[in-house]
């Protein structure tokens, strides 16, 4: 049988896709992230086995992927966001075609873009920004700030919440500009997000409330949020109410 | 009533969200683009006015947005992709903002990491890739080829196929690695994917037979697709047999 390596969107439930959502409710086994919505995993068959991730290391979960997968079982890894986008899909993949197992990848839609268009931020915008540079923030001493800090466009940040201050701090030191907007936004798509909109030099203290996941997004495009921002710009309007924008 | 701006996702019609689906079989109107698939346009209610976005400049477009939202009708604007990574959503959302109209944005999967994953490229991979930079090919002379050439990670080109001999030539002059992995994929996740995988000063040569839209990929994660790139690393078996890989 096949593992289908699937995304989940970036919280809003309504934004898996429809091949996904297929398979989530066909399937014998689905292994979940901790950030799926309860919803999707719900959608799962009453009978199917469901496995949280957070039982594994990355490691162990891809034998365990493989385990399975050499079974008479249909198994779907629901992913978080993209599976290959900061998903570690890859090693999974890797893992099952060593193997030898059949897999197939259903990608989603990715916090990247959905994220902040929750927040009403486009993350290109003619005239604005016609690049993107996508890093995450979980090892920042890996980064190339001097580039970063001069880098044309959009930065986004995944997973920056806890190194927000050394990101500002080096970002500002490279010669990135300390008016430079700014929004941080915290569980979003979901009816728990919350986000701010601020400047680099005093993003750190207007953030400091929120709680991660969060994503990061500095650049001229952020301005545009006001004109955007407005409550029916809101992909998660269909399933949840908006507890906080 | 409400006009909705909605990513259709890369190609293949399974790969647009739940949400976006029912969205499209609710409507009243469809403005659709180019690049969207027959079977989502089908998707529509038989009634419903269906409208090329062809038969429009983007300022004409979003005049026809807004004059559709003053009436008592469900909108649905179905671009290819995602609306806010060079979708050019922001541009329309931004004239019906102004003229006072309810609009909410779907967001929709992005080329930028199905249409790699279709050819089984992973665009981060631990130990591999921690970094994403994504440009247009549209207008090259706007690119900083000496950062684009020194950027850690992954480098993808949306809409680059015209300006592949360019972009080569400036990234090598710049300093990039001349045997630096390169894939070039024509019609990402629908039955006339196409795809090459070569090296930056063999690229042009390879990519000569394909057409456009095609998204290249540029770094050390396109050696990894003889791994990955197994038929079954398909996100578009859902709906469409492959017929070139």
């Amino acid at each position: 049988m096949t593992v289908y390596l699937v995304g989940a969107g970036p919280g809003d439930p309504g934004l898996i896709t429809a091949r996904g959502l297929e398979l989530v409710r066909s399937c014998d086994v689905l292994v979940y992230d901790r950030l799926v919505s309860d919803e999707l995993v719900t959608e799962a068959p009453d009978d199917a086995l469901r496995i949280s991730r957070d039982r594994f290391a990355q490691g162990e979960l891809s034998a365990v992927l493989v385990s399975l997968g050499r079974r008479d079982l249909e198994v779907v890894r629901l992913k978080g966001g993209d599976p290959f986008l900061f998903g570690r899909g890859g090693e999974e993949a890797l893992a099952l075609a060593e193997a030898g197992l059949s897999f197939e990848v259903v990608p989603g839609v990715s916090a990247l873009h959905a994220v902040p268009a929750a927040s009403g931020i486009p993350i290109t915008h003619r005239g604005v920004s016609s690049q993107v540079t996508i890093v995450s923030g979980h090892e920042p001493d890996a980064l190339d700030f001097a580039a970063l800090a001069t880098a044309p466009g959009t930065l986004v940040v995944f997973m920056g919440l806890e190194a927000l201050p050394t990101l500002v701090d080096r970002l500002i030191a490279a010669g990135r500009a300390a008016d430079t907007p700014v929004a941080v936004i915290s569980k979003g798509t979901t009816a728990e997000q919350e986000s701010v909109v601020s400047r680099l030099d005093e993003v750190v203290e207007a953030a400091a409330h929120l709680r991660p996941p969060a994503l990061t997004v500095i650049g001229d495009v952020v301005a545009l949020a006001p004109a955007l921002g407005a409550p029916n710009t809101s992909q998660m309007a269909s399933r949840a109410e908006v507890a906080t924008r």
